[in-house]
């Protein structure tokens, strides 16, 4: 149900032939209130697609009325013309809704540089037949429309006493922080307001979203939105609703993990007894970016030297001969020396498991990535075509 | 001729059974003066080898005798032993060149983890059997000598009015900034004191080896050494001096990039009027770095989107809508749109360029890389095998 298990809410995926084959490419989401709470987070990158520098306006009041995302397109660095198509995607969901164009938020995911006159036509299509088609279980079709190199929808719910917390995401490849690149709408029947809203999805993003880092390569379209209707009339407190907000993140995060492009391992990354949590995510990041190490996980090599190596690039603090490794469970390396053989080390489970100790606090944080693989290459290699 | 083109020095490669292969795996260089100048920069990695904690002390004085290199084992994260091992290297050598094992240099390369007693061992039989077998004309033995997953070995030779410098590298994968992972030794017959060869050394290393990025990753042992014989009893002055250093360092470096693992296209980039020279570093890293661009090159797409997007990551001053990329000589994006057609673009050469005019400035700076491949994923899956 994904978007459509929250009260108040309706959706639809349509196909318009963005995507050469023919697969559902534009989905919209409308919230029927009686809220029209909204927040969201967006791309730390300075490069900025259409729609992202469009909603990054458009969020600015709290109040989103609706979202339209389409996938076989990105509308980034399509020039002026691109931001038009953004800004008349939305003026034509607003008039069909009754509603003003500055609470439609616009979504795009695929090749950068895509955005001509027939990309236009298309989307403005898609909104036409979004709209009429929406439906209070159209949630399942938005999160396949939206989907491009995933090879599975990702969705997401939880439901607490009363109130409900779904999501949908898109983003198999182009993974990293800040955010990994990805399209992600959730919506919530909770009564929040727009200050609640913002504080919870930040803090959700960054224990999900954040922590996820597949490949090291940000995106310019990323969007992750939120919106509240209200309709179950149950106020939850903050610290409950941030609860079920970031459950729903971390399992929307470890799905685009689970199918990020080519990896055939999801590592899990935990930095443990660090000096401040900025330390641990610097070290897990800085491990998760090491073509050397993951490319060692895709051939199942232990090769916890390049760990690290990963680690001695970072500012965090530690000392490089008291730090230990563990991977899937065997101490490989203890205070910096050799401990374990490696060939007691399994790696041929898809879930991998690096332990780093850092000896140096008490903070601690978890990175999620994967293996560097052939596929990855393959899949990255002929992308455009 | 290598490092032993320049006038005073002798040097041999030796096989002690490091390398698996049976193929040469000790190298000594030895500086028969007058002049024993040396100077040299190390990795930054915080992680550091034992022997290049041990160099880094032993050139602080500016003064070198001889530098042994093995590789076949990286003597990285290998204990206290491990130091002891570096130690007695230099002792060994020290003793047999009746000199003081302060002024013995150390390097090795291979395995991080590897140094057990087998490894202690053998490195001693091959400074002796090195030391035994020194002659003016084994530069090119000693550059077989360094050699890991090259598939060549790397020397440059500049000639002057009277003086020549001379180098050989190692380093075919792991290669980074600061520096890329290699092994180089530089000679010289000049008469240059340690504060000119420090200066003339690190302006080189800077416009060459720091420039050169071929997969992101730091290594635990680089060490970049120069010696100077003053044989030549030429003094060059530091402008022609460091002149002639540079070109060595550029030739050796580009050879790296040119036999770098698994890779099928060296990729430089070009980065035009940035507002500063370091803002063009980061730019030309930052896209050095994007596995999606790397992979996009492999497989012959000219994807500039991807070069925006990493662009979009860095801290440099400009615009993302005002930027212009080439590939191979046409334009494909301008201003921040699509201008030539993709199909234009011939990405079936190995040389491969990228410019990119960042239109904020007047600095500029080159960085080189290379494609991420299937056999890099390769090579790199089983690396300890």
């Amino acid at each position: 149900m994904s978007v459509t298990a929250a009260q108040g809410f309706e959706a639809a995926g349509v196909a318009v032939g963005l995507k050469s084959t023919g697969k559902p490419d534009v989905a919209v989401v409308v919230n029927r209130g009686p809220l029209r709470t909204a927040a969201a987070v967006f791309t730390s990158n300075r490069a900025k697609a259409n729609p992202i520098l469009w909603s990054q306006r458009a969020v600015q009041d709290g109040v989103a009325e609706a979202i339209v995302l389409n996938s076989g397109g990105a509308n980034c660095f399509t020039g002026a013309f691109g931001f038009q198509t953004t800004h008349q995607t939305a003026e034509r969901a607003a008039e069909l809704l009754g509603v003003s164009a500055g609470d439609i938020l616009v979504c795009s995911t695929g090749l950068i540089g895509t955005g001509d006159e027939a990309f236009r036509a298309k989307v403005l299509a898609g909104v036409e037949r979004g709209i009429a088609g929406l439906s209070a279980d159209g949630g399942e079709a938005a999160s396949l429309a939206i989907m491009t190199t995933d090879s599975r929808p990702k969705r997401a719910v939880q439901s607490r006493d009363g109130w409900t917390v779904g999501g949908m995401a898109k983003g198999a490849g182009m993974l990293a922080p800040g955010l990994a690149t990805m399209l992600v709408v959730i919506t919530t029947d909770a009564v929040v307001d727009a200050a609640q809203a913002d504080a919870a999805l930040r803090h959700a993003a960054k224990y999900s979203f954040d922590r996820l880092d597949s490949d090291g390569c940000m995106s310019t379209n990323d969007q992750v939105t939120l919106m509240a209707s209200g309709a179950s009339g149950v106020a939850p407190g903050p610290d409950e609703f941030r609860a079920a907000l970031t459950a729903v993140c971390q399992s929307l995060a470890e799905q685009l993990q689970q199918d990020a492009e080519g990896a055939s391992h999801d590592i899990t990354i935990d930095v443990e007894h660090a000096a401040t949590e900025d330390d641990a995510v610097e070290v897990g990041r800085s491990v998760a970016r090491n073509n050397l190490f993951k490319a060692a996980v895709f051939g199942g090599d232990p090769n916890w030297g390049r760990v690290l190596a990963a680690i001695g690039t970072t500012t965090a603090v530690f000392d490089p001969y008291d730090v230990d490794v563990w991977m899937n469970g065997v101490r490989v390396c203890t205070a910096g020396r050799p401990d374990r053989p490696r060939d007691e080390v399994d790696l041929s489970p898809r879930a991998t498991r690096v332990l780093i100790d850092l000896r140096s606090g008490n903070a601690r944080a978890t990175i999620l990535t994967n293996d560097l693989t052939h596929d990855y290459v393959h899949e990255n290699s002929a992308y455009s075509s």
